[in-house]
């Protein structure tokens, strides 16, 4: 086969882990509100969970190194911007930049879009999964493209 | 980090599993074209699966509750209108609501998609995954929604 | 590294996958009695599930080879003899070979441990396990060895 | 096939998950010996994980049931007798029956194993795996049964 | 239920996996530009690794035959033209067909496509997914789709 | 819960991952011998996987760590002997240690066994076990040890 005239993107996955407690709260709500909305998740002192982020870049490879970018880079980077500040952390009490935010996964995953879309090539879109037990996860692809 | 000042759309979903029996047949095709068409999974007394099911609801999440919808809700959902119908059931025989129904795996996804319609709030679009093995699976996002 | 003087046994496994469907049922029990044993395993039609088998033989590898044996042979093996019988079928129904067997997973795993036992070389330990379901699974080893 | 004259003990496994937080500390150790000692897992407010335990009981099955045990049973136990005290909690502060001791991941097991050794009938032999993350996991079958 | 009124497209996937080495190479860079670019992956005998593809076709299901193409047809699809050329091969030196493309990912995933793009019924949309670690995957739908 | 009086033996596993290249070949067999026995595994230039290395040691843990080894120590001990000899190699040509061995997963395993018998601590028990595919696997406990 000859290469192709014509070739569209590809998205490209780097998959992280990581461990960390967390608890939902939202001190505007009342106690009873706060355990009605977020049951065993409310609990005072937290529980955890073995995170799985997965992001994934997204272009038309580079003919001549064949990649979109290094995998070694999105990995260094995802361990940079993310994991260094949140494995082996409690999510309420041990991270400054997720200060007033109540972490669950659906604001985790935004936050942690924002923390990549400052180091991740302009040119590359992206998105960010983040399982939270292998029955829950969620995916944001950032303020402007729809899922 | 600030929160941003703009937030799209995330996507949440949920993973439920499910033991049924089934058999692919079309009463309206000969026997020999439902062996042809069908192979093994003709066989009269059927086969089964362990199947896993996956919803996902896509919407820009609650700024006050930070989700999406309460996942618990949605695993409530999933088992009420999918799994009470369906789990330890043989497709063919056991549930009125796929009667007349041949269970291929696209069948079932488009049908589990509909009783999941009815209950799943308007605003939200969703679509679901239906693994029937670990090598074979289908996906749908209703009659409207392009994959 | 010189080869060690002294080799001992190695467990060599091939892991193989059939669906089939199946019906708790003793019938010298009372309907009730069924019922109150298995539960919805028990429905008159049955349900079904993706099983897993490993076939695990343990021997001191050949020098020559550097295999216990070959796993090819042994794939063949487990599909002969096991898989042929059981896929896509009705384990009540469709299994000569299981007339009058109530196919629990303990049950099952006993009947495939002597199905392969006719076929595997003598000189070989093996133990069979299979899974049910993500959370369910037996294994087994034979009459003579303990657990 | 008749069924063999001879039935060995046939291994039944059951697996559940939960999520909780945890700090590996000993107050007898100094500040530095346990930084030294548990690294990250040291932090004050602790992190967490999305165990899995599974649970594996020994016996020749029942012949007229051809169960082990009932998995329905083995599985209620499970949730009775270990979930309930520790699924979304803080095991350094919330479990009274974890008090005083280190959560590190062989002490779990081995408490874990103890606290189902109270409701396993005593005609099984029974071993308890812990998994805290994919790559780290622990095994135990008692004070008396080498592994 | 009836049977809707409109029904939308359905994505079927369906997994294979194969084992296979290569080197990333670039032979219009220097031996430094490589080792800078690739690292350990551009060590001269190479690596491997258990690929995983997964094609999914996309379309709204045959009404008679409740399937958008027969299962069993696409993975002879797969097997025939793209396991074949690859499984158990060195992709830099064993495949006439990948002569002169650099085995990234990116270019693997793009070259299958086109060879699959071939045979697969033009009516179908399809995408191809090829995972190259646990951790690492690619993914591609073909010059004319955006991702 | 009392801390138990006494305590047995608990397994402590830490599962690793590397991938690397190999040809299955006995320089004194014949080409037709070879080819015969080792099937496609006998191409030339070789092929490769992304192996799975789990190694579990044995101990009653110590009542001050609550630890049987600092599992940070133990991943350690598996970068420093194994992978860094095998990742992201060809095992045929790339490690000195390997010479003269046929890289079967048998023999693999016996000879990383070996490795790490003289970086683990004597008074523990360990074992092996080497993930070639998510089908074949082999694990190996040391020359006088049954499995």
């Amino acid at each position: 086969m000859k290469w192709p005239n014509e070739v569209g993107e590809v998205a490209l996955s780097r998959r992280e882990t990581f461990s960390a407690s967390h608890r939902l709260h939202n001190p505007n709500f009342s106690d009873e509100e706060n355990h009605r909305l977020y049951g065993k998740c409310n609990r005072i002192n937290g529980h955890g969970h073995n995170y799985v982020i997965t992001v994934t870049v997204i272009a038309i490879p580079d003919q001549e190194t064949g990649m979109i970018m290094n995998i070694t880079e999105l990995k260094a980077l995802i361990h940079e911007y993310v994991l260094e500040k949140v494995d082996h952390k409690h999510l309420n009490f041990d991270v400054p930049e997720l200060e007033g935010i109540n972490p669950t996964a659906e604001n985790l995953v935004i936050v942690f879009w924002h923390w990549l879309a400052e180091v991740i090539p302009h040119s590359l879109k992206f998105d960010v999964e983040l399982i939270e037990t292998e029955n829950n996860s969620v995916k944001y692809s950032g303020p402007h493209k729809s899922i």
